[in-house]
């Protein structure tokens, strides 16, 4: 089959003939792709970022982001079945780890994380475990599910760390509404009652945002940390970085209240702060990785409910050059997505 | 009445006679002090870290750490009355604002904070308010209370954070057992069963640690990263960073295992990560203020059970020069604190 | 003034000529009644319920849900003037018991309940003290915002409580669509994504139930239990009780399935389950009383943004005899209220 | 190989031979017992309580509290080895369904409960699958671990809970130190601050509570609710019962302050108390079953730290009468185990 792989980092994708994966243990199970989402963490791999942060040997098949329909089940597999439409959760978890024994399947002390740390799905067919699994409903299409697996798990993860604190009259700041932002968005509209207010540097997701629901949307033109200070009498509660790099994180900082919590979720650039400002306000810093098997189902059935949707552009899986280069340049709209 | 007041950043305190406080509103209190602890946010603010950060008119007398005995109380005061041993909680909080309504003192949007933004303790009397008052008992003297009102609530205030994720097999990293860290350690013990792990690059500190129940004691000698990331098999779940500055931040964060939380306490420098770092593993960071009023009374019930005893070192108020020497020089053991 | 009161219990109230009330304390101030909600608690007071439960003397005006305008200000109120609209949280707490320093107004130790146990809102003019007030925007008039002092505030306290176990996928059953769940039945879409499954004895109330947004409605016809564990695949994750009575108690229990929650809000029947029942499900039962502060302005939050309607009956004070009656019956729709 | 059996409810148990199990799926486990553990659960199991509410084929060998060593092990299997000392989980979890998915094995919804709807411990060898083993470590032999494996983590799991509200100076009152509330005691002594009450009918268990580190210990003489009122000055926060049955039910209710939380472990009465009760004072009830894997992987920690002790009585399975007679009789100390 054909598969999308990095042969070095620093490089551009190769569309390789290899070989279709093969189940070896009883809970594996092999996923036809039906749609591959890209991502900006793929940009980041290509530039190398990941390199000594994960273990994998190269060349391999990029592609984290995967749904599609269940072609072949290890012998002990019983949750799904042949034909199954699926979304697959980013990590073949163990199962029997303390992370995994409380759900957080993204802290897997055995994991694997295909597109990351072996094959992923920017091929036709993808190996993972039954573990990684969601069965969609008739609602929701595989190709159009993909960038939730792990974009809108991501989104939704943080977004719902945030509802704990976020009560009516709380505003919270997302930063890009992009990918994972747009997504962000839906989701905070759904889980939160607080006043949603969007920065992005495109006029197009500026308007997307406020199509999807946010409460004020506003375009980072360099006014935009005051105008939020203004309007928050200060500051925000919460500040969701969909954005991670360049002037967002500082932005970020900027723009959280006293006793304030900052969602990171987008990555590139580096935090700095005194830790006077961390301890003086009490803000609180908190990562976010993809998101727990539950929440994916749980994002599914907003998905099935049509309450969250994702804005996204198909390309086939031949034309992965143009969709990165797109991708790189915010030219963009929602999601990008490969179709073998 | 004497008082050691600030007259300019970047020079010491001068000994002033100044006028006695007057109660003015219907729930001040004016307490004779007991003892007034010493803490490193003196330094910080002789060294004019706070200067921008919080508004203060200069001369004014420091002092944040309080206890001693109602002097005078307003019309309105019912809680306390003359003559009642009391230690005072550092904020003088309004009670009618969000944060004061959630019980969360430190950040009252209303407040004063003596010491820091108005005439603080170290002098013979000191004005708060009713609110800022919790009465002692006979089990506990305000001299040996004083360094509880910040330093120990602080560490009491992140310590509870801390407990609701330290599980028995759980490992905490305490980072300083000096004047707030040795308070940190002891309430460790109480309120949580993890494993208590403690840093200090004094060696009579890592001996106090080891008496106060520390389960490890290490010396910061350059190897101790990698001896905590060893012991702990490749991190703790929590580090406590009493410190703050120089090294201890980059430490904290390089002890820290997946989906860490490190609670910051001391401060003083700069803490500096890339986002990949912060987003890839789940880190959590969380700043700590003070610490709220019902805190101050479970900590006061923890010190009169004999389960949280400070360790002090007693200067009369004219040796004020002579106890911050010792304090930047790190010659105190435990809390160093004046009494007029 | 005029005043409705009870002069023993199993009578009606007479409509008394009072004194005006006067300041007494710095923090008191009195309120010129808007809107007086009515509630079963006050049905549940003329039968005897309350007779040993709270502690009042007789005679007393009724009425614990105002809303209104300031009249006058004791010397220390400095949160709201002369002429502010305000709405009334139902009690008068002391401010300084650990409960009130939780925020935890609905516990105080020194309380007063003005309705309950000392004169209430069924008259011209209100005594409070100005812990117990938030000032309404133009949006909000008195009159309408009575009934969410208590009713809605009851209502909003439990749903908080719910929203933290109600994900994307669970449901939650509303029992009562009356004064207090028809406010229920919104806090729970605004504040949570659960699927909503209300039941009700009135066609009316489950028509309006299906209004204000319920996913389901159903009418209590006997097959209602049996419809809700079909729908619910063996039984809802929460049941919000607002009825409290009767049958409603032990449908509730039958309509919860595992590790379920039943948050208790009406009252007035007895609650009698075998212990087995409790521990091997592992069920929880939550009593919900009054809420805090923080959580009336909110609720006055959503209010103002339109999110929550309360469906009124308007009666003036001389009609006490017939609103009570209607209420009794059942023939309110929505709230009933008293306007002076 | 023997197992003691269940025929018929209304009768005790029957020595039976039986045939070996035999591992049918690649995960399950056969575990040589060690010794099994002797419930309450089994007398209620007997008396016919769980009629109706398990499903389950007579015969069947009782036993649900079991240790002992690997055995054999299914294809699949790979965290534990032939031989390797263990602990059994009480249930056999399915690893796929939302609970499972949580952590919280005790909601499973394809579990089996070996013991209670399959063939449990009372015999040489049980069945049971992967998920359900905790390997020990050298410090806890399997025949004195048995008893935490439901008792222990029953009480574990219950105080887990109540840690999060149990603040210095809080109270909590344990009701019943035998077999689940003698371990319940240590918890409450390692997890949380708060003063432990201890109340038993047997002045042996009296004894024993104190020893284990009670702050108080009272015989159930009748006074003993007005006792721990004014102990507690009304009532105290938290009450743990681990009886469920006679009037302990009603003085758990008794003993509570306003917005106390009951948690009940025990069971075999009925909680009986008008809604009003719950409600005006804002009680909560909460049902304890089991506890998670991770939960039990905690509690073997505090075994091998010595911080959790067993009081056994051992009895050779032949005896089996003789010791469910003992535990019917309440002459037990401690929890009472069989060794084949």
């Amino acid at each position: 089959m054909r598969a999308a792989r990095l042969h070095a980092y620093g490089q551009g994708l190769a569309l390789d003939d290899v070989e279709e994966p093969t189940i070896q243990d009883p809970f594996e199970v092999i996923v036809r792709i039906g749609g591959a989402g890209l991502c900006r963490t793929d940009l980041h791999i290509l530039e190398g970022q990941l390199e000594g942060r994960v273990e994998v040997e190269l060349p391999y098949t990029l592609g984290h982001e995967n749904a599609g329909w269940v072609a072949e089940v290890g012998s002990a597999v019983t949750n799904v079945g042949i034909g199954d439409p699926v979304i697959v959760h980013p990590l073949m978890s163990c199962g029997f780890c303390r992370a995994c024994r409380a759900g957080d399947d993204m802290h897997c002390e055995e994991s694997h994380f295909p597109g990351l740390t072996v094959d992923g799905g920017f091929a036709e067919l993808l190996k993972t475990s039954a573990r990684a699994l969601v069965k969609l409903t008739p609602d929701v299409e595989p190709k159009h599910a993909a960038a939730l697996s792990d974009a809108g798990l991501a989104a939704y993860h943080a977004v719902k760390k945030a509802a704990l604190i976020l009560h009516p009259g709380a505003r919270v700041v997302v930063l890009g509404a992009g990918g994972l932002g747009h997504i962000g968005i839906q989701c905070l509209k759904v889980l939160t009652p607080a006043e949603v207010i969007v920065i992005d540097a495109s006029p197009a997701a500026v308007e997307l945002a406020g199509e999807l629901g946010a409460d004020r949307s506003l375009l980072a033109d360099g006014t935009h940390v005051a105008a939020v200070r203004d309007l928050t009498n200060g500051g925000a509660e919460v500040v969701m970085d969909f954005v991670g790099e360049g002037s967002a994180i500082g932005d970020a900082l900027a723009m959280l209240r006293r006793a304030g919590t900052l969602y990171a979720v987008g990555y590139g650039g580096t935090l700095h702060i005194p830790t006077i400002d961390i301890v003086s306000t009490e803000l609180t810093v908190v990562g976010n990785l993809v998101g727990t098997y539950n929440e994916l189902v749980e994002l599914m059935t907003l998905a099935a409910q049509g309450r969250v949707r994702v804005h996204t552009t198909t390309y086939p899986l031949d034309a992965i050059d143009e969709a990165i280069a797109d991708l790189r340049a915010g030219r963009l709209n929602g999601r990008g997505f490969l179709v073998p």
